[in-house]
């Protein structure tokens, strides 16, 4: 197969990503999700005439003209409470007390506010000191949303405040598209599981639990399938249990090119059909991409860098447009280097940087590696920057494009 | 008591915000939180010299001359895939093949790569047709971090590479803040669970849902404790539940200034101090906060800006203290705003704003409100731009503080 280009391989992933099924989940089940359909109110908002302010509902041309030296003395004929439903009507030379959010009374136009008023000491009588325009301080009823109207539609992220406004029209079990699967398998003979004291040659499984917990940062569920070792037979076991079980499968690779071709032939044999299976990128070129019906499975080799690099560009977009959400892609600005870079050209590189933005302008420094510390490095980065495949020497200042992991 | 400015509020909760308790979690349930204690590895890494390359583990001084014209030819003593451990020494004139990860042999101390290599067709010979350094692609034992070396300090966030790392050093079972629990009680009697028809005077309780899902958003986890009535004894009731279960307690104000006065009575009679009740800021100078012991406790005016304000500036802020984490503030960047603005002076105000950064300049517009409908405008807002107490108009262009709220 063609070694392709990362934007190429970007396209294939997503051109093979299906939306996953939708689902009825309550209200604060559906925080991060996405609408799979059109929401609309069943119920105009307000559903009253609604007071705005504390104050005294009244006829407005009975307080046109009321000033301090002219107070307009009105009778007190009721007291609504908001959650209440007035009972008497408002006629000219008379007020409701009324609180705020309590529905206007019955010939009432107008909403003096509490401190434009003096009250009697026996409630019975209240004096206007200011003007109040007709119609102030009162909400109409239906003026924000009419009953049946599209309030949230269909594809729009549900944050905390379309959670509330979800609650708000009584849209109490919205249908989603529900949180994809994501399934991690380790492979390689010599990686225990972190619990273990590691025999000499063996390793501990760190990149399994990173990428589980980058899978969580997707907004995906993570399911952790465990190691398998260098055996064809628990391999085609595994990948068929991820296949059942997840929309996404990613197997992080052994670092043997030996074992990495077990995979890709056992992918096959449980009828993964592979599109790609090397990147024309810097880390992490032997990276596999197949589909069997809408399961996708991704091959990643076995370090830190790269299980970042595939996940990030590769496996995220996936996920989130498998719940049709927008914003496919991590940010991408442009910045400065910090510091010069070298590589050796042939291949896009993507670097772990630490990147801040200083007066507006983005600057980036390599996080550095050494031989197998990569896990320590990443743990100060924030960010990729690129560096185009013909590229050999950039200069300390010289422009680059820069993914923010912010979340990351 | 006294009005008190934002920042004075800011300063009174954080000096009133004691750290939760440790727990021992799970790796995967530790991402998001903060590490207790300094975490050391129980390993050298690499536990063993290792090979960085698929290739021949030599003795250096045999390739130090090796070219295509001049290869040196190796006897291949072994194969040691990773995982496995070496039996036999390498001496001069010998070789073994090994693979990425796999430790290296006795006597060894460099590797040659597989692509600088031609073996014979029965594997017993190898010619090396290029000059390797003697050391290369080898990381010496150690050579990363040292047994007993601390990897992860105290106060560290536990984002996906750190859980990588935790994993890499065998601390299965890390010692981190637990995840602080904030209650949320809506009250007011005209209020009314979302799944409810809201009958003549009543609305659905659309605040609750909102904040909780924020509270969420701040790494806390929600506890909705219900709707309360005015009715005296159940906001008691309620109360000292959410002080028994909760961290954090906010109750979501009843609309009238009665039912405020009544949650601030209550407070104090179930034993909150209560150490301020108004904030000279827009919306929701009504703003109560108070302690029980460790317990903190937030009365928040009811509508949807001043619930977001309350809980970005000083819930959340409190709630990532209790967990020691960094950063315990939303970030505030200076941007210009696109339309101009105008407020009667006296409060500073936090208005939701939509805010981009084009070209390093952030741009910050209003999203607007009408009525009661700004559950509908904050949807689109990601931002606050504050707008300094004695400012009445800010023109076009007006330079602005911006908090971004971009997670949220």
């Amino acid at each position: 197969m063609d070694m392709i280009e990362m934007d190429e391989a970007v396209r294939i992933v997503l051109a093979h990503t299906e939306p996953v099924d939708v689902v009825a989940l309550d209200l604060m089940d559906a925080l991060g999700r996405t609408l799979a359909q059109d929401v609309r109110s069943d119920i105009d908002m307000p559903p009253f005439d609604k007071a705005m302010m504390d104050g005294y509902a009244v006829v407005g041309a009975d307080v046109r003209n009321a000033s301090r030296a002219r107070p307009a003395t009105l009778e007190v004929v009721e007291e609504i409470p908001a959650g209440t439903v007035p009972r008497v009507p408002v006629s000219a030379g008379k007020a409701a007390r009324i609180m705020t959010g309590a529905p206007i009374p019955e010939g009432a136009d107008t909403v003096v506010m509490v401190e434009d008023t003096v009250a009697e000491a026996d409630g019975t009588r209240v004096k206007v000191l200011d003007v109040t325009e007709t119609g102030k301080h009162i909400a109409l009823l239906g003026e924000d949303v009419r009953r049946d109207q599209v309030v949230l539609e269909a594809g729009t992220l549900l944050r905390p405040t379309e959670i509330g406004i979800l609650a708000a029209v009584g849209a109490v079990r919205p249908m989603v598209y529900r949180q994809p699967v994501v399934g991690v398998v380790a492979t390689g003979s010599e990686i225990v599981e972190p619990e273990k004291a590691p025999a000499p040659g063996q390793i501990r499984n760190s990149n399994g639990y990173s990428m589980g917990a980058q899978v969580v940062r997707t907004g995906a569920c993570a399911r952790y399938l465990g190691i398998v070792e260098d055996d064809e037979a628990e391999l085609k076991r595994v990948i068929g249990q991820g296949l059942e079980e997840c929309d996404i499968l990613m197997l992080s690779g052994g670092v043997s090119a030996g074992l990495y071709d077990l995979v890709q032939k056992t992918m096959r044999e449980v009828g993964v059909e592979v599109f790609f299976d090397r990147i024309r990128m810097k880390p992490g070129k032997p990276l596999t991409f197949g589909t069997k019906g809408k399961k996708l499975v991704f091959g990643l080799p076995g370090n830190p860098v790269s299980s970042v690099v595939g996940l990030e560009l590769l496996v995220r977009p996936a996920v989130r447009k498998m719940q049709r959400m927008g914003d496919l892609h991590r940010p991408v600005v442009k910045g400065r280097l910090v510091d010069g870079f070298r590589q050796a050209p042939g291949r896009k590189q993507f670097v772990p940087a630490r990147s801040e933005q200083r007066d507006g302008l983005w600057q980036s420094r390599w996080v550095g590696h050494h031989g197998s510390a990569d896990l320590f490095s990443l743990s100060q980065a924030n960010s990729l920057f690129v560096v185009e495949a013909e590229a050999e020497a950039l200069e300390a200042g010289a422009e680059v494009e820069i993914v923010l992991l912010t979340e990351w």
